[in-house]
């Protein structure tokens, strides 16, 4: 659902990629989007308009659901009343209490009970980091975060991803840059502004930081401060990290639980320049840690850089992955 | 000295701008850019090659210096020997016990003893940050601070800055960008390695902001942990910093200082998309001060987002303004 999105689009490549047992493949999407095809295993699949009528969703186990909040709260219950377990990635369910909020290296077991038959999949932002912060939490308990993001186009879809692209070709002509994606011109810039505002001065995206991390790591009193800043780069975030553990941890502890972690690429040799880069982890599945070192400011502290594709392992990769690890444990696969 | 640079050109911008009283002015570059000239207040002047006679700053009063570090060492002695006050815009000297460091609005007057005749301008990254820094410090001293930079291609020098017009030229030609003046890519990428790295995993540039923030602040307790990364935009530096202070400080009380602060402009009204912003920053001389907000995992914690042009604060305005309060203090204006 959602698929001519750039999420959707990256659903069908994920599927393939990680040899999802496929029967039958059903695409949906806006009016808009109805009638389009899109290939799959060399067979031709053509995008139905989404309705109301539970018919459609007869017979379908895992239903991904890509195409923003109001859609999900919508259509839940009509894609939910056969039996399909709907896997989405709005916010729109993440905070409830009967829903799941699942990144399977960190808290797979939690997929496996899911009451109303929907599992959320966390924000982009709020992945990558908690599959870097298990690790360390495996070590000792994190009490704090502090992160900062560099967050890239992907994150607010196909259609700004190719306006930051004319954007920077208008810039190359001479001619102003047409905004119409982001609150302000990104090309050349940076806007410190990602989802609406909130009373406390926190926008949503950082909020969902905040919020998200607790539930899907068991940890009521680990605490998250966020910066989310939107960056001109085109489809991989990158996340500075601080984190306060409970008792101190050397770097080289750090880097060996980093180097061993599920889902973790250790990319830590400054002299030779390799650490993560965002157009290097552009398409890529895991999230990459890099930059390990001690916080100066703080004895219990510990500094880092993660970096991982959006619309791989924050948004498809992840919910796929979902899908796997209930299959495996239900003995499915 | 340094004149044809990015920051020597801004040099003659910001004399002329800040009024400074200018009788004499004399330019003086490398081999390859002497023979250049350049306008000054309707007049033309020429770049003389640096050599070492004393005699070329007979009578020179201030001399601003921004050729790189081993020049100003090669330098120095042959600048000041007729007692010329060398303003330094190098890390040569910068923690040296007997040279000042210093940004007006902080620390003035330790730029009235300067024994060896030199006061070294601090680095970019730490001036910008230090002035917001200033007001909150004012109201209780300030412990930690966490900071993660987004800097422009301007702090490596103008022809940084034609690299990555020119890589977005290249990728919009579906060219493969060339790479001279940055270690990778910095079209559509982000570098968190500026500077060389040094034993602890910091690079250089993060080091800076940890030391000079600790002298300029006369704070040796005050522990800075920095994450510095290179940015696709153009020259003004953006910083997500979280400081702890021995006391809690609340949101409006932050504000207010940062409203009637020395070199602050507070741009903070979320509801209106009221954020300071590189683009909007770039060649003017506050720094600008948004997203004020309390510290979610610190509850003596506050965060906020400041933006500066590295060219102007972050260099030649600094060291025109160290020249300026001495003269103010010495009566000399």
């Amino acid at each position: 659902m959602g698929a001519s999105g750039a999420v959707g689009q990256e659903f069908l490549r994920v599927l393939d990629e990680q040899n999802f047992p496929v029967d039958n493949l059903l695409l949906f999407g806006s009016k808009r989007s109805a009638g389009t095809s899109y290939t799959f295993r060399g067979q031709s699949y053509t995008v139905k308009e989404l309705t109301a009528n539970p018919n459609d969703f007869k017979g379908v186990d895992f239903a991904f659901v890509s195409a923003g909040a109001s859609v999900s709260r919508e259509y839940a219950d009509i894609i939910t009343a056969g039996g399909a377990i709907m896997i989405d990635n709005s916010s729109a369910f993440r905070m409830d209490a009967d829903v799941p909020l699942v990144v399977p290296e960190v808290n797979g077991d939690d997929a496996l009970t899911a009451p109303r038959g929907i599992i959320a999949n966390p924000n982009c932002t709020t992945i990558q980091m908690v599959v870097a912060l298990k690790p360390i939490n495996d070590l000792s308990p994190i009490s704090r975060v502090h992160v900062a993001t560099y967050q890239a186009a992907s994150g607010a879809g196909a259609a700004a991803m190719q306006e930051l692209e004319q954007q920077h070709r208008s810039i190359a002509d001479g001619e102003t840059p047409e905004v119409n994606k982001f609150a302000w011109q990104l090309a050349y810039n940076l806007i410190p502004h990602i989802d609406v505002f909130t009373d406390n001065g926190y926008t949503k995206e950082e909020m969902k930081m905040h919020l998200e991390t607790k539930k899907i790591m068991h940890a009521p009193e680990l605490e998250v401060s966020a910066t989310c800043v939107r960056v001109p780069v085109m489809r991989a975030h990158s996340e500075a990290i601080w984190v306060e553990t409970r008792d101190a941890i050397t770097v080289e502890q750090a880097r060996e639980a980093f180097a061993k972690a599920d889902g973790v690429v250790l990319l830590d040799n400054p002299a030779e320049k390799v650490y993560p880069m965002p157009l290097d982890a552009a398409g890529l599945d895991p999230v990459f840690v890099g930059r390990v070192r001690a916080d100066l400011a703080n004895p219990r502290g510990l500094s880092f850089w993660a970096v991982s594709d959006q619309i791989k392992k924050g948004a498809a990769l992840n919910a796929v992955q979902i899908a796997l690890y209930i299959m495996s444990r239900w003995r499915m696969l």
